[in-house]
């Protein structure tokens, strides 16, 4: 089968011009099928800060009322999917930008029974790896944003590494995915103040003992679990590393 | 050769959910395959508004300076299109939303050579009407934003009423375009005061002399204009009518 690679970027590129473009003319380079998933990064926040609607967070998680989950749909599926595709096409790549509502290609479910109402956030329930691989066999590259919709036609806010996870296993049924999540870390490290220590290869309970000595920085904690369920779903190859050195993952964390 | 249906609607519809959704579950039935186009409406000076930003007009048309730019991915690619599209899903009518970015759909080119300085302001150069059939195949209905880039990966804004004509104009090649222009008003109106007045078929000649008599209102002439450029590059079946009454387009004007 044929390698896919899906690649994941968060705000920490998405919001610096300089570092978005250094990234995506690597990007554009990649000669197999590849998806980008992109994350959001403070543009919603600042966004909020200046229409004057309260930024609420509760446990690293957003909550989106139906005034901010408007400003995500702004953010995400508008400025920063059609800057990002634009600069794909000026880059020689065809990219075609989606939400999880364009193509069915996310179906999500608002929501429900956990202690927090986190409002419009929405819990992937399918992807349609048929119409990706229809987009991928015409030569476009799927540049997916981090907003879904139920089957009522509701908008939802969706976590985007949960999305590249739930694409890569997803898209196992027609290609060999090889999932990376970038950020401005080099990779999975024993402590976090020292670069040095980036750890190559973890398995689940190597990162059980880490976190349960508590050395795994906040952020990193949902991400890596969103790792492990792609590595614990057959995706073989997952990966966390430093978007500066992309394509050369070798100094960042392998996942198995 | 097979109908396709390529509606375009305005702010006037967008701007009102009430409308919108009246409109869409009406659109939603049509069997054939159908293409919609929308424009934006008050939205964008509505956020600018909000955000301090200057709202520049001339000539009716918008001048898009930077900031604009940036609200206009926003508002037509972001909120007004994923919201059109999710809605589409909610009635069991599968929709992708593009921009002219994505998929290399429409290749536009900045402005230049006007007395006035529109900023960044596009005009088509091309249609990828390959990749439109190949969604259409897939049992995908586009719905288009007017939104477009250059080759070089720079975004424009791009009027609609423009996008649907060329979009057309464009489907030729494979199918048997019929183009409709929905508007709040009963169609072309000899007196615009009486509402009775409306003209049912009307031919270049004829227009050419209302606009000379100057019994042509402001917002209907580039509408008008575009209308017979479609007309004049083939497609048979160009409509302005009024929204509520769709899809009987009887009682509107039939451009010939």
């Amino acid at each position: 089968m044929q390698k896919i690679y899906v690649v994941k970027i968060g705000g920490e590129i998405v919001d610096l011009p300089d570092r978005l473009d250094e990234f995506l003319v690597k990007f554009a380079r990649i000669t197999e099928p590849k998806i980008l998933v992109h994350g959001g990064g403070r543009q919603v926040s600042d966004l909020a800060k200046r229409l004057d609607i309260p930024v609420k967070i509760s446990d690293g998680r957003r909550i989106t009322d139906k005034e901010t989950l408007r400003l995500v749909a702004m953010i995400y599926a508008g400025l920063i999917n059609k800057t990002v595709v634009a600069k794909l096409q000026g880059l020689n790549c065809s990219a075609v930008g989606l939400s999880g509502a364009d193509g069915q290609l996310i179906i999500a479910e608002k929501r429900s029974g956990s202690e927090i109402d986190y409002g419009y956030a929405g819990d992937i329930r399918s992807i349609n790896a048929k119409f990706l691989k229809l987009l991928i066999e015409n030569d476009q590259v799927p540049v997916l944003c981090s907003l879904t919709a139920d089957t009522a036609g509701q908008l939802l806010n969706t976590n985007a590494d949960t999305i590249a996870t739930e694409t890569a296993i997803a898209m196992k049924e027609h290609f060999k995915p090889v999932l990376h999540f970038l950020t401005d870390q080099p990779g999975f490290m024993e402590n976090i103040e020292d670069e040095t220590s980036v750890i190559h290869t973890i398995d689940r309970l190597t990162y059980e003992r880490e976190k349960a000595e508590g050395s795994v920085a906040g952020g990193m904690l949902p991400k890596m679990d969103n790792a492990f369920r792609a590595v614990e779903k057959g995706v073989e190859a997952v990966y966390i590393s430093d978007f500066s050195k992309f394509p050369d993952f070798a100094s960042g964390t392998r996942l198995v």
